[in-house]
């Protein structure tokens, strides 16, 4: 495998790592983190809640310290590399993002649901008008198909993005998953392609390389795989294939290695790992927020939890929809003829 | 992706995952987790010390329980699955081999590093007259080129091995690796062919999709990765990732995540990860018995015991040859100028 033009890392330490410690970085925390990834020679570095903007609340959990302080302590302490926020319409506005442009973030990346593009216009536009690397973030991208997702990518595109992902919120994507999406993407998007892994069935390098055998020009990473379910690609993992593999970038290995061994694996509550239930995420493909009904349901109709995450998956259901969960118990608990 | 004949699983919690637990699984351990293995629809079971037939000795750790009762509480409590062993010419002799298979024993896997096949043709041989399901075991096959690595294969398949794998020791194989080896064994062997995979590049999963692409008849797993260094490719993980290709075999997929996570996991001295001494094993694709000895040397010598792995890697030292660490320890503080 050959290419000259070198692959952008999105360090998401410091935003999806949030979820991994229910969002309470500490300001010396973001400090040392924002060094040494800058020092590793990461290109963009997001320091937001796990949520985005906005998201420090009764609903998502609130943050240890407020997105000023995140943001400005981000900004303060990298050097070399931009610092970019998260956004989720509906959860963050206009008025969070204009006041993170005025906080020094200089990437932002509008995220809707995979069939939901069109709810990114405003705040896709209004990014770039500040003069913003505005990025399309398309959450849960194996609920759609590839086809259906490209053709939310070109609203986003004709919004104004400069780059779109491919987002494996559930890290559900298989390899062949990924190659699909993101080949469809680079032949039919002049915006710059990235890819989002999470790691729930194994695959975060992996869908990684893929996408970058395909021409992704951003991959996204965290230190030790921090964050959300089985975590990130790990950026020093990712970097070590690479390596291997001649694939260009600017992130040093050892350096990664340490930041993620060193300071990075002390700071988690719990180890972010592959698990029963991360990999029934993966597996199943649903959102983690449906996880805890299901294991409701299941114990109180006496069917297993991980049938119940399949049927809601093969229905479809999006978050919201747990009431749907269930009427799914009951109905496996007919089928099984479980008694209860 | 379309394959109608079943992928045949060997399981290796037992036997690489010894090196997890300094073999010291007990009677009770190995009886328990035969059945669940067993009852979870894997084909073959390997029981053996880590290091094979006549491994437990002062050099490698003494195993727990006798040879004898490892091997015999296996057959005990295998059901339906085949009970296989590890041998390592040097190490195991055909007189070990003949008592484990009055033992029961009905599968042995003959290992050699990648380019000794030659060793193993007495052994092979008398597996063969003795009605054993007879494997080729290349180990450390990143070592040799993929047609090097066949030219050993021929060998093996010349001395009557039913079946040949890629071993992938030191994790250390990409999926390009994976994939040229594979299909070269594929197109040129009239046995089956086998992949054993490492996960310390993360890859552990996505090689043996690669290589069950490529038309491995064999993949080792073992339940949460239990075994040597970052762990073997977990075998619950497998069987998500093949259940949602729907690639044939015949393992249930809650079964081994529930022995994975109610009975391997607690049974873990430490976790089985990839951490910066496993991932830097998997990169610089040497054994890990020089780890220790690169420790010390960069330590005395003020040089980066990863720098000096990578350049023992690049003279291609195979174990035994850990003497040379001095002088490359010697030779890159004298480069880097270190002052000690």
């Amino acid at each position: 495998m050959s290419r000259d033009k070198k692959v952008i890392f999105n360090d998401v330490t410091l935003r999806d790592g949030m979820h991994a410690i229910s969002h309470q970085y500490s300001t010396e925390q973001i400090a040392e983190l924002t060094r040494l990834i800058d020092e590793s020679g990461v290109d963009i570095i997001e320091a937001t809640h796990g949520d985005g903007l906005g998201g420090s609340s009764i609903q998502f959990g609130f943050s240890k310290e407020t997105e000023k302080d995140i943001i400005t302590t981000a900004v303060k302490h990298a050097k070399n590399a931009k610092v970019g926020v998260l956004l989720l319409p509906g959860i963050g506005t206009i008025d969070h993002l204009k006041r993170a442009r005025e906080w020094g973030a200089s990437v932002v990346r509008i995220a809707t649901h995979c069939s939901e593009a069109d709810v990114s216009e405003q705040h896709i536009k209004t990014a770039v008008e500040m003069g913003m690397d505005t990025v399309g973030f398309l959450m849960m991208s194996h609920r759609s198909s590839p086809e259906d997702l490209l053709e939310q990518a070109k609203k986003m595109e004709s919004y104004g993005a400069g780059t779109i992902y491919v987002v494996d919120s559930a890290g559900a994507l298989t390899m062949d998953d990924t190659r699909r999406r993101l080949s469809l993407f680079k032949e039919n998007l002049s915006t710059q392609v990235g890819f989002h892994g999470h790691n729930n069935l194994s695959l975060g390098v992996a869908n990684s390389i893929v996408a970058i055998e395909e021409g992704a020009d951003r991959v996204d990473t965290s230190l030790a795989g921090m964050g959300a379910g089985a975590g990130n690609t790990a950026t020093e993992q990712l970097v070590a294939v690479m390596n291997k593999l001649n694939l260009p970038h600017s992130v040093d290995l050892y350096k990664s290695m340490d930041a993620a061994e060193n300071v990075v694996k002390p700071m988690m509550n719990r180890p972010v790992q592959i698990d029963r239930l991360s990999l029934t995420l993966g597996y199943t493909g649903v959102y983690s927020s449906f996880l805890l009904f299901a294991e409701r349901a299941g114990k109180e109709y006496g069917v297993d939890p991980r049938d119940i995450l399949t049927k809601i998956s093969e229905m479809g259901a999006v978050g919201g929809q747990e009431d749907w969960i269930i009427g799914v118990a009951q109905d496996l608990a007919k089928e099984q003829k479980v008694h209860v």
